[in-house]
């Protein structure tokens, strides 16, 4: 964001306010994975953006499987966000017929029962949109598919193999967070 | 959830496993509240979670008004989880003469510019799906028509006054996330 806003320095305060921690421990957490910036200076952002790429392994293009071509799911397909973190929805499936072979962005809907395909595809992330009814079943089969970390957008709790990386967005339960404050 | 499995009672130890905490820390922080369960039996499902929805003040209807018919907006109309918390997506809103007028779900899409009716009608939650660069702007119009808590489904930092309250929601970053555990 801030190299599209042609900035080329940060300094931790910045960042820190950016980020709503304070600017010690962002320097040090920096810190931890080697010398990025200049004191007194700052972060050279660049250069910087594209270590942390690197430590959190986003360097690479990574290669996603969603289920779900409903309508959250054809939202997600068409999401702008993933390319900058080098992510490539690389499949799509679901399991009804009236959306089995249609096309949805670059992808063409595949039927979910063939989904063991992906583990040729170096596949290994997967997005979760599906009723919360059917997302146990459909980990089940993720996880048959070496898939090692998935994203859930289904307002469930899932039981994975503990190996298995697991976040879940419940966008019912984050809204729910701010009445409390208000 | 455990209400619709016909579930009466859950100890502590099932509720930390289902939340990923530990037992103590579960009736530690419920005891904050008050006597909810009994040693050793647990807790009653439906009055707790009635008490809790009192305690984070989601025993009431709260309306909230979408920012954004785009894709990602109207899956967000149609989400079925929002009802359960006792969310009503009220108002829908977009700049795009194309979407306004249309129906989306139970609403009909109204002009951004005609946003501070929503002033009149109860209002004081905001959902924002709307790219990057509009958002600041869109939020700017929120604060103005006394909107108290934003979910924001833009990636990017918003600037608000500090009694607002403002839950982010980037699907890329929560993505993210998992290509380091892999």
């Amino acid at each position: 964001m801030l190299k599209n806003a042609n900035q080329d320095m940060i300094s931790s305060s910045e960042l820190a306010e950016r980020l709503h921690l304070n600017p010690p421990q962002i320097r040090k957490d920096l810190s931890y994975f080697g010398a990025f910036g200049t004191r007194g200076v700052g972060y050279p952002v660049e250069s910087t953006a594209e270590q942390i790429r690197g430590i959190l392994k986003l360097n690479v293009t990574q290669k996603a499987v969603l289920v779900g071509a409903g309508r959250l799911g054809t939202a997600i397909a068409a999401y702008p966000g993933f390319a900058m973190f080098g992510f490539d929805i690389a499949a799509i499936f679901d399991n009804d017929p009236g959306k089995i072979g249609t096309k949805v962005g670059k992808n063409t809907v595949e039927d979910i029962a063939g989904i063991s395909i992906i583990r040729s595809r170096d596949i290994h992330l997967g997005i979760l949109a599906v009723p919360a009814q059917a997302a146990q079943s459909v980990v089940d089969m993720l996880v048959g598919c070496h898939i090692k970390g998935i994203l859930n957008l289904s307002p469930c709790y899932l039981v994975v193999p503990k190996q298995i990386k697991v976040v879940t967005i419940d966008l019912a339960m984050e809204l729910g967070i701010l009445p409390y404050y208000m």
